[in-house]
């Protein structure tokens, strides 16, 4: 039975990725078999499944909605390539695939289970691709940007020689750039084999990046200003919040680095010879995207050193507050307090000079005792 | 002679692992033969010996009473697998093994002895593998979750041509899920060979960190709210205790990755070829779990962070209120003093206006204290 | 369309870097074609196209105003080496080039963007090098030195057998002590192949960054005799602009070393025989570099411990002026206040002795307190 | 002229190693010919030499008293492995051996220098091997074990076909494991080859390694409680002194590991090949080694943070007790400051209710001044 | 022209190089060809050339006054190695070398460039080595040892079949050791061929090393020392500085090991392979200084950790003396304060027994606030 967790990573609050069918019981059996939902249609049907068959002059696009019958078709003649994308995939629909296709049940699996470490894996027939998308969202449909969440979206893709599959996890729209580039007639992508295809996919996920590492370096800018101005506790747990999203983004960043290298490295050619620079140009985008988030963590690291200063020179601040109040008045109280005592034989309380004398003596020293901070620079500001 | 002792691992209050039949003296004869225990049968009898014989249609299962008669006796013809469980074995019973199947006298010594760093070892005619595993159980039957304690149990297993052999520290039910899978008549892992049962013990021993590290996540959520919400030195000493055991799943964990790799990329295909994608799956949640105590540690070193600056701003807090209340009283104080003085001739004592203003000069200088700590912003909360 | 943004980089004070035609949306298309001012030649003719055309006797200079019409005209027979400067290139030209030099989209395209990581591409029949150079620059036309600006400078090189491209982001005279060494006739430079000038503008690059580390030398050394002498929060501000100036630095200077390595052991020999050597000094002086950098970033964090120890210095300090004071007075204080007690019944207050030994308490006090401070260390002074 | 000094490491309190016969001036003759000693046979003779010949079947032991009589007899045929064990040699012995079987002066200079990098090096006809040992040992012949001494001492192997030379820095009897396992008639020891034996040595003195850091481990658990119970400076100084020992011993069994390696994985298989899984075995325990004083180094460091942590909790207790007493009496002060004024018209002094309502105030105030340090967990215990 | 700064290397107080003869200007030509110098001889004669010849029986010393004349002189049959030594470089002399022995024009430049990081080039038919040498020496003639100023020099060898030719930056005689070791007739140096005197001179500046590092090895015990008795100011500082120079030395250092390494490897066997085993031992020379430098890098990092731990309890004592004397004595003034207040009804004013009991009270209000610190441990001392 399937059990299907939506539940936001552990702790940070501004991330939501899912879970979901991951397997439980150690030493239960792998691969897609031994999920029920696998062999049983959904009742619901929220899974869309898109296909376009394009060649350099052709092109057409559709829905499925039969899929056993769709599959059962032959390809037409006029096709080089045949794309499939599902979104929200169930179990079902890809044991249909991997039952046409013949892919691997642990792929399977793969494809079904969230999340995966991005990574890509070569089989005789396919390539199986599996990688992780940053998106912001609006919280909810007209939330304002600030409340927006960074959403982690799962995308498997499958490339045979002719066919590729793509599996979102997901029903948006994140594809929508690639398909206007289809359309157009002459356009580079239609030349270009299913490797070039692949290739596409991979460079809008990982642009998908750009704009969210933006908004971590608007956040970054607004905590330093913060933290220069007036540094409270909220600032340093968000300063804290920033330090793991950036390590959890790390984390699903640093293996598609990895990815697009093996994809560029793979001697059988299966991408296409002309797409090997362009997966130069992705792999150049994903060193980028790694540098700036390890410059991004020496900031944020580099906060938290400017918290601890903030905070211990207001310390030095209070302290200084204290210790002027203190040092002037103390002693002076204690003089005051002399005179205040009932001994009959103190011949200064007579004297009709002395109360004269007293607040000379209060301002002689109240004045060098403010001389002496002065010269210790206390009391001008600690700039 | 033998010694058995069981001592937990130094100072973690959370785990427990045990140490057995370590060599004693520097210089000792390595190897099993000079252990006494491995000629004399053990007079209590704990050892369980179980064995499982299968074939694709096949399959038989039993205990073994009498070792050496058992061994004796020829496999049948129809068996493709014989899978021998040994639990908390002695020496001698490792020892009899060690003289039918012939495995080296080091072999025997690193099946004996506990703890053993993971790894696996390739000798001519079998596979050597030693692997530690984790799983929380109660303290005491029916303790509460809260006290469960975090055991280590190792594990060896021998690879033959069709034979495997495990040895388990303990005398639980760690292979439930792979017997029932044995059962089935189809099941994947009768069609393949003792490779495939050997992947599919490693992969159940590798699913069991995961529990394991859900509660870490579950446990360090509880100390980040604490310790945003009221730092006690309790906590601390609990953040210190996590990250000594985080530290120390990371060292049983690490070389089970290694492990895999290794068995992964051995070149005589002493696995079976089928098992390849099999263990690759393992490799990926090898890797998954140690990406996951990675970003543990990363959360407890953020947490130690924390804590110390929470105490920082503790400390802000007392001595805020130590200045306010030093600057607002000691210099009225003072003034309340110079009145108290006994001097004859003071002319403010005498008149009738003076006891009012006097008030009137307290209540002012309280004021521009307040407001000049007000523009501090040491009134407000340091939110 | 194109945009045009010239922001700096995010929070430094000190550097200056643009951002140029950048792509914005995910999926979009890569390469120039997509780029509508690749087409249209620019209205405000800011770019300076100049060449060079010399073999080891003669030479000859000039300015590039048609480009079609020059680019048509076929190489004189005596030119050893061409070599075309373009500065602040415009994606009209740049695609111009490409035609007819027929260079890849994707290199015309990073041409155009900015910024790049440096790095070198290797391409069948040319070599890409894409560096960014450093540069101190007075932020206004006559301003002081203090004053001054980093800029940050992409400079783009295509080097064909006889041809060299240098696209230079700025229109500022970098190359002048090259075209200088052109200028002599016997000049090694002049002796020596298309890749010993891709040599020299190298080598001129990295040399830049000499006189720009050279300034932050003498940066640090004022801030390290400020934190010795004052340290105040400005100070610490500055370390902490520094150290993010640093990391970039280094994040630019870091790939450089790289390019070179790569085009020292090219196995092609595209660069020629006796341009190794020169290849190999460079190499050292990007170490050379590198190594400033790291031990600056070292300073720079020995600097803020510096710093928070002065702090905490500075603490102790006013503690101790507050302790000394606090409890001088306050024993002394209480005395006075006993004798204020309006108790009928109090023999001393009645004695003619009484006052003058009360003065020999409060001094004998206030002495053996001081001794206490002494010997404690703490009326000394700290260093 | 030969130096014989005899210092321990600096600074560390616990540690004694010594170093001998350095080369002082630099440029001077490497090699032994240059040291005047290595010709002058000892006065006083201290050295032992002991020698063991042993086949399978036979063994025959005994101390050689002349040695170039000794070296000068042929090795008797039966035997099949020579072994010469020389404690505390002298630079005349060290030349004698030498001269006889032909090694390299700077082996000879190497034995004879203390201390050295653990290392192996092969020559063409003999091995050298050279290691550090530790060992704990009583600072007295009866001192209790609290203040044993660690003691390094240098052992140096060389490794002939038949014949196995070992050098110790000291006159203690570290083989007798061996010695007592070679006269055992059927011992794996006789029947393998000289490789064997320098293996057997080697894992002898890596063996030693384990009741050393046992003993650390004990010695940390101590500081652990001290720490958390009553953190001292003395205790801090402790930590800093094992900090410091454990680094000593990082540097001294770190390169073991490698040596253990190269033998193991060195090709021209002279320490024979049954000798391999043997050397594993080895290996494995260096590696648990360096991972347990990892762990003690982690250890140490944790316990650096929870001290500070523990001197800043303590801060907090004290400022919090002067927090307390300061606000509650310094206002209460005030007001009978207010009523001590001596101002002729106040009209609440001739009030009979005044006084009491006076402690009523007095009693109010505390009590909510009370309430709100209490409200702020100020009066419970911080744990 | 030539400029000769003399400076020291910024902030650090101890350490002198110096730079003679940089690149100035970004694009500047390389190689000495461009230095006005090179072709002038220089009118003051400062450089000392000194030759050796020598063969296993012959050796002839001097100096060289004319230099022209001298190359042009074809070497005596006899000898198998002559050794060129300059000191103090000019331009000029370089140059004429140059000229004579057809070196590379960067290879001049480096020899007249100071400094330059240490390494290792080969060229067809020479080596070339560049190192920087390490010596304590005292700051003016008769300064005490304390003063003494740490020297780095530079150090360029060239090796060809049978020249060897030495150019050091100072005029000092550092070389004397390998002179006499010359002299000797049977000398295992006269004996082997210039790859040996070049690992001659290699070994002894390797070992010049050593006693620096002496020195540092007491400083730190001295500034250890300081630190646990009385952390001043100017020892942190002092810290501060060792932690700069040590990462100095280390940059000196650390290439060395890998020229030396170098030289080890080369395969064309220039070094003679008689040579092999000292470079083996030079190598482990510099790996125990590498060694050495690390671990005193890590005991200046625990000697700040020492320092701020002792800031921090040296607060704790102060704060505690300051708590201590505020507890006791306010509640006392408080209630010396109450009886000193004007009310004409106060029953407790008129008593004859008020005054005796409110000294018991005083008493008793004391000794418990005395018992409350005891029982806290904040009497004692915090060792």
């Amino acid at each position: 039975m399937a059990e299907d967790i939506d539940d936001s990573s552990f702790g940070l609050s501004n991330i939501r990725q899912n879970r979901r069918y991951q397997r439980v019981i150690p030493g239960e059996l792998p691969g897609i078999e031994h999920v029920a939902d696998a062999f049983v249609p959904p009742e619901e049907n929220r899974i869309i499944i898109s296909y376009i068959d394009y060649s350099e002059s052709h092109i057409e696009t559709g829905f499925v909605s039969n899929l056993a019958e769709f599959l059962a078709q032959p390809m037409p003649d006029w096709v080089t390539t045949r794309w499939f994308n599902i979104s929200s995939p169930h179990p079902y629909v890809i044991n249909q695939f991997r039952l046409h296709f013949g892919f691997h049940t642990l792929t399977a699996e793969d494809v079904m289970h969230i999340p995966q470490r991005p990574r890509v894996e070569f089989f005789d027939d396919y390539l199986f691709v599996v990688l992780r998308m940053l998106q912001f969202t609006p919280s909810e449909p007209h939330a304002p940007v600030a409340e927006s969440v960074l959403e982690v979206e799962q995308v498997s893709l499958l490339l045979y020689d002719n066919v590729l599959i793509s599996f979102q996890e997901k029903p948006d729209d994140i594809w929508k750039p690639i398909y206007d580039r289809l359309q157009a007639k002459n356009a580079r992508i239609r030349k270009n084999g299913t490797g070039y295809l692949l290739y596409a996919l991979l460079d809008a996920m990982v642009d998908h990046c750009f704009p969210v590492l933006e908004q971590y370096g608007d956040i970054l800018e607004d905590l330093e200003l913060t933290v220069l101005e007036k540094p409270t506790q909220t600032a340093l747990h968000r300063i804290h919040a920033v330090k793991r999203e950036l390590s959890l983004i790390r984390r699903i960043v640093w293996p598609i680095r990895e990815v697009v290298d093996q994809l560029y490295r793979e001697e059988e050619n299966r991408m296409g010879e002309n797409t090997k620079p362009y997966l130069r140009d992705v792999y150049e985008h994903t060193i980028q995207i790694v540098e700036i988030i390890e410059s991004y963590r020496e900031m944020v690291s580099g906060l938290t050193d400017l918290y601890m200063s903030a905070v211990s020179n207001r310390m030095n601040e209070i302290m200084k507050v204290l210790t002027i109040m203190s040092s002037v008045f103390i002693p002076l109280t204690f003089i005051s307090g002399i005179y205040g005592m009932n001994f009959k034989y103190m011949p200064e309380l007579d004297q009709r000079w002395a109360y004269p004398v007293i607040w000379v003596v209060f301002i002689v020293l109240t004045a060098s005792m403010l001389f002496f901070f002065k010269r210790r620079g206390w009391l001008g500001n600690n700039e």
